[in-house]
């Protein structure tokens, strides 16, 4: 795997694919039995608005004279079709990250697995069911794959008795604020890698929720919570192995308080900074104007699901093809 | 449909995400029930031995310091897990194509999707697993819209007996040979799209193969017909309203052979004008030379489908993110 230019020398390559398209099946078909629509053409090309997780580490390409970027999340692509009247849609991408660093964690592109969906306030717990769909998606991937490639996984060496315990159990959860109380960790900080380990381990090395980040960290468009207006209705999945997997929100529907978030998001200064305005965000404003559906909605890194699997710390290990910047 | 970037403006967007999901998934089911592996994460960056299908039309990007291109194709992806030992691959991509017209058939990003299987040729025909793979997957795809979205396709305007009468008759064959006598077109020309109208209106409108195309036209690694080497054991399928819809080809497994094929293309012809050398297709060819395993694959452009299914010759209603020069 350590050599992906040299033919021949990955023995292991084409049981981690088998590994990584069950795991993929697994998700599909739990959002296909709920109804999800598959959507196949969410634009992996895109503006300033589709393409930010995180700003500094955007591919750009000349798009017929104008500047573009390779995408990291194909959420506005879903968005849009929820305000089009869809209910349930996902979609497979390939998310792409210049990351300088080509480590045993980041990705240069990965296969990004991803949902959204529209929910009835007065009636539906939003949050709840974003949870529900994390922890069912990620199920149907594993027992996909332990019931279709269970020889595979034996001979990878896998510990398929731990897979199969995990089914069993509902994941477990904590909130934020209660996490960085057991934690060397400042009310307000984000989870370093050491962090989530030290979670994951004093939680039975079993799937984690972590839940309402405080929302100075995290993404423009993520609710903020009634209760406690510090913090937002999100949750991270963390898994033994990979860390975190999961990266899942309940959107901001009220147009008014979407425009102020977005201006006084770390994201917006830094693009400010780079001479964009609220006019390159258009797009995706004028679409929450018009049908403001309440919403929520994830997105699976596969690689992160696979290193779990696997019982590996090495992402390079948990992908077919392992992309960083020596690759090309 | 037309304009894009105005939300809400696009009353058919949702029905036809909902006509592609159901295709895609149509396809998917016939490889899952097949044995095909799923290969999720072939990577869409690439350098030129995975980019090549139209070398006109590369997106290029800056890869940390070196040029890479986005992907046309993910055939040498699937190829070279088939050199490690799987027989049956398959993939959804999404394919890029720097198309300078903004037309009723151009885009510059769409869903293809791709198969390759090993065959054994001193007991099977690849070139007659190929088309059956071909049909049957089409045949699931139209079978699992109809299926699942057929209030969908009937608010869409379609004719959903037509495409039940599909289903059930083999879909008709020409060879290249033929189909040129019955044509204003000169054997060694490709064809044009009014050739493949002219060709599928008369064989009924229903789906025709057009097989055994002159190797000069044709992507060097397509493996030369024994009885006569100046064609290749190649397949178009040709669809109404959108014509060639699948480009297939039992692959040149011979090393030597394929080295010769590669150094009188056309397409290496216009690289080494570019400065690339032998040594770029390096990775290839040593997969091929390391384990010359016999097989053949085939690309499915997703819109091309849809359009049949949905009887438009406009391919941007074909899809729910049409991508043209202008889209961004």
């Amino acid at each position: 795997m350590e050599n992906k230019t040299q033919i021949g020398a990955a023995p292991d390559r084409a049981s981690v694919a088998r590994i990584e398209g069950a795991l993929y099946r697994g998700a599909e078909q739990y959002f296909k039995k709920e109804g999800f629509v598959h959507v196949a053409s969410v634009p992996h090309m895109v503006d300033i608005t589709g393409a930010c997780e995180n700003v500094d580490t955007l591919y750009e390409i000349d798009y017929h004279g104008k500047t573009a970027f390779l995408t990291q999340t194909g959420q506005t692509g879903l968005e849009i079709l929820l305000a089009d009247g869809l209910e349930k849609v996902c979609c497979m991408i390939h998310s792409f990250r210049k990351e300088e660093q080509a480590d045993n964690r980041h990705l240069t592109e990965f296969p990004l697995v991803e949902l959204e969906f529209a929910y009835n306030p007065s009636t539906e717990d939003g949050f709840e069911q974003l949870l529900g769909h994390i922890e069912k998606t990620i199920k149907s991937m594993i027992r996909n794959a332990v019931e279709t490639e269970g020889k595979t996984l034996e001979m990878l060496g896998t510990d398929v008795l731990t897979l199969e315990n995990v089914l069993k159990h509902p994941f477990y959860r904590i909130s934020y604020d209660d996490a960085v109380k057991m934690l060397p960790v400042e009310w307000g900080r984000d989870l370093e890698q050491r962090d989530e380990r030290l979670l994951v381990t004093s939680h039975g090395r079993r799937p984690l929720f972590v839940t309402r980040y405080p929302e100075e960290i995290k993404f423009f468009n993520m609710q903020r919570n009634k209760e406690n207006p510090l913090v937002v209705n999100s949750t991270d999945l963390l898994l033994p192995y990979s860390g975190e997997a999961v990266g899942a929100a309940v959107r901001e529907s009220n147009y008014d308080l979407l425009v102020e978030k977005l201006k006084k998001s770390d994201m917006f200064r830094i693009l400010s900074g780079k001479g964009k305005t609220l006019e390159d965000f258009r797009t995706y404003l004028d679409a929450v104007k018009a049908n403001p559906v309440p919403h929520a909605g994830c997105g699976i890194g596969l690689p992160r699901v696979t290193q779990f699997v696997l019982g590996t710390k090495d992402i390079k290990k948990a992908t077919a093809y392992p992309m960083n910047k020596h690759s090309l």
